[in-house]
């Protein structure tokens, strides 16, 4: 029994969210984003279309909202499983392995069928609609970003990464080669390639100083 | 006086051609690519809509042909200076100054105001749709990023670059932090960052080793 008795009107509330969030993940992924409408996401969820305008201001409003659900229940059981704590990066004090691990799951996730084609929509729309981009990043791309800063620290600290190092720059040069590779379909993205952006990006690339 | 001689039709063609690229960047910088259609793009070039259809199945192929013009154009420009050879990344012995040298030259185009929208128009529907993107990286991305390849393979042979790096990863390392930051505008792209990527990529993020 839940500690904390929810209203039956907030019960209900939760159960059409989360029935909007799947409608919409699943009609970008069967139709496409351009041919994705309100209307459309309304009828499969079993609501009247006011009751997603009066939560969305847009179809890409509520796929934004049910990625950070996601996220946001991925956490969760992160935390339940004792794994990790708030989704974080492992620290077994061998940077290497750790970000190995947290890449390739990356990697794994990306090429996830079933939530492609919404995370491709939400991103293109991102990249050109300069409002809906800022949530995305301050909202869900951040978040996950900062996860690698604290890891980054903590090297710093125990002398695993160079003190002169900014991991905010460090971060990109390890998930940028990922997302640019997918979203861009440049070349295939695999475990391999997650393994050896990370020792390339720890090594360096000179071979002076 | 040019040395080869355009028959009058041809030339014809290509002023026509010039003047669809120019007004499908100009529209899409004006309108957004949602409203720029075929109809919009014969108007403002002054011809008929079946003179773009003749030619280009949609006006994503048009774009994209517009961003491959400039390209040819900008690789003979650098040729007839002299500089670069066939736009080439310069080879001055120091990897460092010459990645920070193109690089912000990079940082530059993706800001240009003039070209921005259309790139990230063309880039967001090669996310959504593999087959524009195939053609957008196979005419466009490979080949620009096959140029760092070169200087990184000179590199290796110079002793500049360790012999254990892959070149065509190392080039992801260097190359998918600005596109990243451009893409999802996580964090401004400044010259000062493509300087950090470069000076990040060669020393390496480890203590260690």
């Amino acid at each position: 029994m839940s500690p904390h008795r929810t209203p039956d009107s907030s019960r209900r509330s939760d159960r059409s969210r989360r029935a909007i969030h799947e409608a919409a993940l699943a009609l970008v992924g069967e139709v496409g984003y351009a041919r994705t409408t309100i209307e459309g996401i309304a009828a499969r969820a079993g609501v009247g279309k006011q009751t997603i305008y009066r939560w969305w201001p847009s179809k890409a409003a509520v796929l934004l909202d049910a990625f950070l659900d996601m996220a946001a229940r991925q956490a969760a059981e992160a935390d339940a499983s004792g794994g990790g704590g708030e989704g974080g990066i492992p620290d077994t004090g061998d940077l290497a392995t750790d970000l190995k691990l947290v890449l390739r799951a990356t990697v794994d996730e990306l090429n996830d069928p079933a939530t492609e084609a919404p995370t491709r929509a939400l991103t293109a729309e991102g990249v050109v609609d300069p409002v809906l981009g800022a949530q995305f990043v301050e909202s869900l791309l951040e978040p996950q970003l900062q996860l690698y800063v604290t890891r980054l620290r903590a090297g710093q600290e125990s002398g695993e990464v160079r003190a002169d190092v900014d991991p905010r720059v460090a971060v990109e040069l390890l998930v940028a080669p990922l997302a640019h590779r997918w979203l861009l379909r440049t070349l295939p993205l695999t475990h391999a390639y997650a393994d050896a952006v990370v020792d390339h990006a720890l090594r360096g690339l000179s071979a002076r100083g």
